[in-house]
């Protein structure tokens, strides 16, 4: 039984004495701690290794006490189980040497057996579970199918995306193909992670807003209905889409139990377009944590009485960025725990 | 007296018979004839030599006949005249080695004499005009101030402008002050263009949709506003802001004769956020442009069908991507030509 409920609480939509807190990226660069095995592991490593893995995701409970942990790893473990061979280029990050952009590149792709291709995830879980000690609950990730798609066929981060939208746009059949290879192997990914422990699960569109809503419809949101259809009798399921906004009244609608927003909307919108009955997660500017904390507490006081305690998750609106101050990430925990609703 | 009036009467709110259409960066690297000047002239050789910005501005009109010209030139004159001397770095794009992001800093700035720092702009514009020969109207344009700070303080481009938003966060004063030297150059710099013979200005907030709904007005809107404010009796002005949806509203009543929109809004949603007062123009996801002749000339009937064909300017979301094939084009601006309002 997890001692702290708050963040399954609003998840349900449960009425809770102050929101819960937890921060994207929250297991990252701006610790110490992790840079120190930062230091000593490569990526792949750090993400393989589930002793490593489960140490990372505890760091930041252990040091200002969210309301919940996330599994450290990354969207692209995925693609590296259907092989598709990511590396790490250095000044690059992530990149594919051979990009996939043909119907006969999606033929190579496979939907892999989850256990033979990542049963170092669910080791990770199962041993975060452990040092977690039932005091948070534990969230699980995967990528969206776009996302992920994303990075396949442009072969590298990018600002546009342009060759992974040209490779959708002049071969919408074989891109299908891939999202839906992408969409089944996440499915039984997120199960799996599931049976291994994870509470709570959500999916990043982390690009989402890359499209018009007319192909986010027929790129991205499609495949994550799919998902959310497989996954939320097996465990709560959170959306965030970055740049989504147009999407929030589907999204709504769509048995998600949270939908997650980024800063450009306002909370009043937000709550509008999402006809106020799902519950919010979110959306605090990431840049504005090297605010001074005191000027940091005000705005995460003013955004949680924007959104309302209830039916509420405080977050940033997308990962805490390396270099934020570790004394401006206590002030913006501790204004959600001090939190007073105005009389 | 300008022949073809399409452009000015969609700007004045005028029926028409067909909406016009120019394309953000038409004047750039998918044409052949630009890529032949570029090979032989360096970016500021380009931008500096008005024969040469001439020539450029006007080669997508002989080739297309789109129904406005707009002055090829770069957002970063602005602080190159201000004392802030950007570089063209390889692999990079413009570059500061000493990026502005103190007081200090920006007390080194300087609001410029427009006609001795930027004179090679107004001779671009009085022969481009005698080239056009009253053809179509000319556009002139300026970054917004914080799309023009977000440079100066980063240094470079990015993708969260992550420098550039904690000078802002950090030290509001001094990025307060920077914005106001940019404002009151831009204002100077436009004003000097209309004399020079542009029929419309642009302002183009390309970076804007990277804060917050308060943060926009107070680091970004609030700036734009006082542009418009002293230009709309010169000139109609267009404002574009990519990414900036939630400020719709206020851009429709700012005194702007037409509102740029991006594509991740639909037509109906531009519409209603602007309460149908204003003129519309976009919203053609740029890397649409890679699909089929067939598929893009479907789009742009079904585009002119939801914005309708009067208060419209047809246009791309964001500015034409390098590599995108010349028939592509060509379906774009004829479907504007032939359209025909369905019965």
């Amino acid at each position: 039984m997890i001692k702290n409920k708050l963040f399954l609480r609003a998840l349900k939509g449960e009425n809770v004495e102050r929101p819960p807190v937890w921060m994207m990226r929250q297991a990252g660069r701006y610790l110490p701690e992790f840079m120190e095995l930062k230091a000593k592991y490569d990526f792949f490593t750090r993400c393989q290794t589930p002793e490593l893995a489960a140490e990372i995701t505890v760091q930041p409970i252990r040091r200002f006490g969210m309301d919940a942990a996330i599994l450290f790893s990354d969207i692209l473990v995925i693609p590296q189980a259907m092989n598709i061979p990511f590396e790490m280029k250095p000044n690059v990050g992530p990149w594919l040497p051979n990009p996939i952009r043909s119907q006969k590149d999606v033929d190579q792709v496979i939907v892999p057996n989850i256990e033979e291709t990542l049963g170092y995830v669910l080791e990770a879980i199962k041993l975060t579970k452990k040092m977690l000690n039932d005091e948070v609950p534990l969230i699980g990730f995967a990528g969206s199918p776009w996302t992920i798609l994303c990075y396949c066929a442009q072969g590298q981060g990018s600002k546009t995306f342009d060759k992974a939208k040209k490779f959708c746009f002049t071969q919408p059949v074989a891109a299908h193909s891939l999202l839906q290879k992408i969409t089944d192997t996440t499915i039984l990914y997120l199960k799996e992670k599931v049976k291994a422990g994870v509470d709570v699960v959500q999916i990043f569109d982390s690009w989402g807003g890359m499209l018009s809503p007319e192909d986010y419809q027929e790129f991205s949101w499609k495949y994550i209905q799919q998902i959310i259809d497989a996954l939320k009798e097996e465990a709560p399921v959170i959306v965030f889409g970055k740049g989504c906004w147009f999407a929030l009244e589907e999204m709504s609608y769509s048995g998600a139990s949270a939908i997650g927003v980024d800063w450009t909307i306002t909370p009043e919108n937000a709550r509008k377009f999402t006809n106020n009955k799902v519950t919010l997660q979110g959306n605090l500017d990431p840049t504005r944590l090297f605010s001074p904390p005191k000027v940091i507490k005000t705005k995460v006081t003013e955004m949680i009485n924007r959104f309302g305690k209830d039916k509420y998750i405080v977050n940033l609106g997308h990962g805490i960025l390396p270099n934020i101050p570790l004394d401006n990430v206590k002030a913006f925990i501790d204004a959600v725990k001090e939190y007073q609703e105005p009389k």
